[in-house]
């Protein structure tokens, strides 16, 4: 039986393209909303979910981390990197200088914004909910249109690529997680992502902390800060550091942060993504 | 004469109501995009100009922060917070059990998804380029309509507000940075942000780095770590600190740093905001 992996959708999304690259053999399951997606998997309805985590268009992502942070009891099982290629999509018969209108979600429009400006300088531009959703829009214009939108869902919905690439910085990319019961087993190249906050905000309590990796030799790889929901003063942290969490030196770091913080949380240990 | 403040346009969005609450007495300038805003305050067009740089629906904010690490040499001279209080706004006259369709940006219907569920379970959505034009739209709209948009958009288009605070979190905040030829002078409760990265990726130069500040007393208020540009492996990490840049240990704390790592930009001092 093909695993079942629910994504943020709908379908013709780069979430949906993150999920067909993970497993081209999964059975996809489009959900509406973020929560609805951890829901799905914590209830076995699927056996896992793919949603956006960092740099995407398709909501804002602080609610995949507020999952991860608040709600959820889910794991981060892998990262996926998705290069976001924007492509400029018409019904066939199309000629690119006939185009009035352009549909697109407001931050796809955003990052074509110079190539907008170059090349349609006439042309009017029409928000969407979502990329997928201007393709559909786009087919049904009263006047000649385009819109900014993936591959897939060009193929989905029938529709023909004139231009391909057309977002203004090239080194666009998009970090999905997969979220399932349980991470995933150690490989060797692996990563391990957690959060963290302090009851006391005193200079240092961060800096002895991330000694905990350093004086190891582990390395981090990302960290962020962000205001608690609860006290706008304070802030939660956000680490991924490389390595798995079942390794020997891993696991006494961790346990020396434990110790030290807050609130604690372990999201997962998973294969660190190779570009 | 009064301050020219240049904003990131149009009229009625949430980048204008901080503008505002920052300075009533200033003649307020809207641009199209985030370089124009930026392009207006080098050329001396404008005296300042305002853009969002976190958490905000008006763009996405890494068009700030790529400003400021690449592109300009704009310092930030002040922060600025506003709550984001999302209005349920209509003709005069509605009623809102005759609500068929829900105008607005993305973003903006995403943090009412549960408002909406609740509310409005028979409505549609429609998306807009921003919530000042949703106002516009749901006024032109043939059918009974509602726009999602913040108090000042209703005002500027003679609309009527239904509902106030209709987010589902409603601890929901946007940092604004007033950008300017120069920084601040000190007040003696401020901040300073910078950026840095470094050629090697070894464990520990971060911590070795964070170091000179908690070293020194001086506490770190953000921290964040973003994919470079040119080098998807490397990082780039955006630090906010406690203290003015021309204090004498902020001054030797910059200096150390400066020695350690590759790229180092310091983007300012300005008053620490208190909410």
């Amino acid at each position: 039986m093909s695993k079942r992996l629910g994504f943020l959708g709908p379908e013709g999304t780069y979430t949906e393209q993150a999920a067909l690259n993970y497993d081209p053999e999964a059975e996809l399951v489009p959900y509406p909303s973020f929560p609805a997606v951890a829901s799905a998997v914590e209830s076995g309805e699927v056996d896992e979910g793919v949603l956006p985590i960092e740099n995407s268009l398709e909501g804002a992502v602080t609610f995949t981390l507020d999952l991860l942070i608040h709600d959820s009891a889910l794991s981060i099982r892998q990262e996926l990197v998705l290069r976001i290629d924007h492509c400029l999509v018409v019904r066939p018969g199309t000629k690119i200088e006939d185009i009035e209108l352009i549909y697109s979600h407001p931050q796809a429009l955003a990052q074509c914004r110079s190539f907008l400006a170059e090349r349609f300088r006439d042309a009017s531009v029409a928000a969407s909910l979502s990329t997928a959703a201007a393709v559909q829009e786009m087919q049904k214009s009263d006047v000649v249109a385009a819109a900014i939108a993936n591959r897939r869902a060009a193929t989905l919905n029938g529709a023909h690529i004139l231009l391909e690439g057309i977002q203004d910085d090239r080194s666009n990319e998009t970090r999905f997680v997969v979220l399932s019961l349980n991470d995933h087993v150690r490989t060797g190249a692996d990563k391990t992502s957690m959060c963290f906050d302090f009851e006391d905000d005193a200079p240092g309590i961060l800096y002895t902390v991330l000694g905990e990796f350093a004086q190891r030799g582990i390395n981090l790889t990302k960290i962020e800060s962000r205001p608690t929901r609860a006290n706008l003063g304070r802030y939660i942290f956000l680490v991924d550091v490389e390595g798995h969490r079942d390794e020997e030196t891993m696991k006494e770091a961790l346990d020396a942060v434990r110790g030290q913080v807050s609130k604690f949380k372990i999201f997962g240990s998973y294969p660190k993504h190779v570009s």
